[in-house]
């Protein structure tokens, strides 16, 4: 075999060209994290910054053990620790975001040679069933820098029943492991809190790190972003900035972008403040706006008209993946629908399509039907489908951006109806193209920012663990100036919601609140960015060179920066 | 406004950090065209290589000014040139190409202050129209190494009529236009053919330049590949290596991804060596094995099977977007269907979806007919559309990739039937996504080496044309050695072929040959592929530092190469 066919077998399982590069590359730590040549662990204290949310009262009654230790009280760092023969656990829950690698290395990192490591498979599934491996110092620098969960694996399982809880009360017991570090997203922060207070009493710890790229799990200057945010923005921007490059080339197209994000529109705004397209929808305003579908059909519709009468065929819009579920009217439909069909399941069953959808709609009153009729008709069968364990219709099934194409199709269609004879409009020809970029996004090789953020996160992470703490979720804020190490108290965090009929408790989600800087700067550009091409294309994530080091715009006009570059330390290689 | 806010305001209309930064990177020039500082012009002269295709009698015909002059010989770089008053228009056609802004830039750099070189609006339909600007050293310098067409936009007009032809020739005279410079793909430089012929009398020159995302414009070590081709796949493949890096840590999903490409595979052949992949579709391999779709999908169930039995329940399969079209069997069925359709127009106009399916499938013979049965229900109703201009049916609209996706499942479900009780394949769930990458890949910040070939390519283009040269392609040969600059007779790769009932000149498409050492490197490593997670992360691509320098994996292989790195000359400023 040639060298060139041996070199690519050699490429094969993570060793391309790339991943080879990216595991030496140099990354920024905090200089309190550095000791010569070699990274250390350090230790905690209380500041006197205690955190407090509407249901303290409730939560302390419920944490008492955790919130006694903690006082709710922020901790900084205090010197450098020299702790031996800790075993630690670290589990990933949840969908993958990038940087997660970075935050085991760090770990580890902070452990040192005198405490041992251990990997959970396949996360919480794999913790209940006391499934671990060994993390050494090969596996740390084989996986550093590189995206993806898949080096331990993760899983959706959430552990609440009193079967689970005594499940782990035995693996960590049989396991001798003295923290669970669980990196995880609102859910799994939860349950860090919940898991503290009941491994107490066992001498156990539990720290979280704050994971998802949907960006929900922010708290102000305290945790300005999640980890995975950064990468999953830029690979969308990169991919949106692509195809607006796309429309300007090839002058016919609209394109209709759905973006990944269960329900806030971070991601979505992040990735329209990248890019500069003709049009975004933000949930967060269609809700607090009260507009109703048509509205939004009608406002992107009159954008499109507006560029085709000057001759601008082209143009593209952002679509975050709650969208559907924000829209007050659907709402009120879909809650309709779901009793209807949860009260009449039996006659239902046996119906077919037509008979099922005229039963639905003799059922609605007449502002949801109309509603409903004015919905194309593929996404009218969708919404008939059955509903999931919980009664609930699997939205995500629902192709939210070929429904948005089909409605401004018929707007427009109507529009020129009545357009001028000699209009440009008049004689357009609406030409659109619909994608979903989401799966792309989790999994990347992290930027820059998400290396050096999740690597210092695991450092944290790794000192609380070594420190005693438990209930904290590991933090690093001031990301312009060197970085500042933290730890919340993840009660602070907590309030109690109803769901499902019974009290739970919750982080709140963070959703895109209208009078933050990101939001008003959007409303300040988006009138120029609709009427002409404005856009840019914020290019592929560089790794070295002056593009580097990024941190998200959101973050960076949220937390009022001068810019948008990062300072977390000198770089630094991670032997 | 903020410091920030003001910042971000300027980065509108590719002004982002990356956009600034990529313009001032220095790019690797042929030692031929440095002078000093700046870049010149070279001279081109005939080469003892002659080529000829099995049409060439009667080509030489039909191009008998041009072919008198070119005698079908290679052109090699002649010295120095240094020619004024030139006026060159060079315009984009077809599909955008990362790429094509470094070509303009290129042909710009070549003709020096003494020269004028004009943007075509919009492609061959500009030039129909005599739509041409000025391109100033200031427009050069903005769009250097920007992905996209948008500098002066594309279009698909294909220049054949005789109307056409003297509008061309009104065009140039009037605009006293020496040179038209054609960027585009295999039938754009047919057209450069025969306008070259066709303004020979007028001493007006044509020159084309090779471009095409698909790679099917290649022709051994002449020409390794076609500008945009590398962009794309090195996108293609990120997003891919992404998400196979998603499947293992989620563990749960198999994705089936097509990728863009009209006939050829050479797109999901790159895409596959770079990512390895569970399973890849080869559209030429189907062919020439006369493989029937359920062969095809057999397999993959067969694929997936096997890894489930080991307790994998993750993989991916590559799609290639031409796959259809290559089964033997399904051209038959098309090509009854378009038939049968063809003839009882005015009866299938009246006809409702069902009366049609019935009437269609009693016109089929048993053959075709079992297999249009075998069909998912949607994409038997998509073959019932109604057909295009040139009765054929928009295959592109076909959702091949959710086609693949409900038959494999059709047949695991099959295969748990008789699987055994206790293997973990019974028990099995199959849970598939969908996606289709092309639009993403056409208009990115070009990788260093189309950013390179291409700024290469535009000054050979330009020198030809300073050199009187016409009906020739430019090109670089000799990827890792420096870099040689030659030109190809377009005459020299011109066949004959019968299209729509009349002879049309045509540059035969390159298909992916069975017996190329990619695709047989390919062929020695799929098993192990399919078996075990392989599967390798190429990562975003670098602009800078040790992984920058890539050509395709398949160029290598197929030009025999040591290894993966090019060498087109010095790192150079363009200024």
């Amino acid at each position: 075999m040639s060298q060139l066919n041996n070199n690519l077998v050699n490429m094969e399982k993570h060793h391309s060209s790339f991943e080879n590069f990216v595991r030496t590359l140099p990354v920024p730590i905090l200089k309190e994290f550095v000791k010569g040549s070699s990274l250390q662990a350090v230790g905690f204290k209380k500041s006197n910054q205690v955190l407090t949310t509407k249901d303290v009262a409730a939560i302390t009654k419920e944490f008492p053990l955790s919130i006694e230790k903690s006082e709710n009280k922020i901790l900084v760092t205090d010197g450098v620790i020299n702790i031996k023969g800790k075993r630690i656990a670290v589990l990933f829950s949840g969908g993958p975001a990038s940087g997660g690698h970075n935050v085991v290395v760090g770990i580890k990192k902070a452990l040192g040679e005198h405490n041992t490591l251990f990997a959970t498979k396949a996360g919480p599934k794999g913790l209940l069933a006391g499934e671990f491996f060994e993390i050494t110092d090969a596996m740390a620098a084989s996986i550093c820098n590189t995206g993806g969960f898949d080096f331990m694996g993760s899983d959706r399982t959430k552990i609440k029943s009193e079967e689970q809880f005594t499940q782990v009360k035995e693996v960590v017991t049989k396991h001798k492991i003295d923290t669970i570090i669980i990196v995880g997203g609102d859910d799994s922060n939860t349950n860090a809190a919940v898991l503290a207070e009941l491994l107490a009493p066992l001498g156990v710890t539990v720290i979280g790190v704050p994971k998802t790229i949907d960006g929900d799990l922010q708290l102000g200057d305290l945790l300005p972003i999640s980890f995975g945010f950064d990468t999953a923005t830029k690979i969308y921007a990169e991919m949106v900035g692509n195809i607006l490059q796309d429309t300007a080339s090839s002058l016919k197209y609209w394109h209709f972008v759905k973006i990944m994000g269960r329900a806030a529109s971070h991601v979505t705004l992040e990735t329209s403040l990248q890019t500069r397209p003709a049009y975004t929808i933000i949930s967060e305003e269609i809700l607090e706006k009260k507009m109703s579908l048509a509205q939004v059909i009608d406002d992107i519709a009159r954008v499109v008209k507006l560029r085709a009468d000057k001759g601008i065929n082209h143009g593209l819009v952002l679509i975050p993946e709650g969208f559907i579920e924000f829209i007050p009217e659907m709402q009120v439909l879909l809650t309709a629908m779901d009793e209807i069909m949860g009260h009449n399941l039996d006659k239902i069953v046996a119906m077919d399509i037509t008979t099922k959808k005229e039963f639905i709609m003799s059922n609605l009153n007449a502002q949801t039907k109309a509603l409903y009729q004015e919905l194309p008709s593929n996404i009218q069968d969708m919404l008939l489908l059955e509903r999931d364990s919980h009664g609930n219709l699997p939205l995500s099934q629902i192709p939210t951006e070929t429904l948005v194409i089909e409605m401004v199709k018929a707007r427009i269609a109507k529009l020129q109806e009545t357009a001028s004879k000699d209009s440009l409009f008049a004689s357009y020809n609406f030409n659109a193209l619909n994608h979903f970029f989401g799966y792309e996004g989790r999994c990347g090789a992290p930027t820059l920012f998400d290396a050096a953020y999740c690597l210092n996160l695991g450092l944290v992470a790794g000192s609380l663990a070594l420190g005693g703490f438990t209930g904290y979720m590991a933090a690093i804020t001031d990301l312009q100036n060197g970085g500042v190490a933290q730890a919340i108290p993840l009660t602070g965090l907590l309030n109690i919601e109803r769901r499902h009929g019974q009290d739970e408790f919750v982080i709140e989600k963070a959703l895109v609140k209208l009078n933050s800087p990101a939001f008003e700067f959007f409303v300040s550009r988006r009138k120029q960015w609709s009427e002409n091409d404005c856009f840019t294309s914020p290019g592929p994530r560089q790794l070295m060179g002056p593009v580097a080091k990024m941190v998200p715009i959101t973050v960076a006009l949220n937390r009022n920066y001068e810019n948008l570059t990062f300072d977390l330390g000198a770089d630094t290689e991670v032997k």
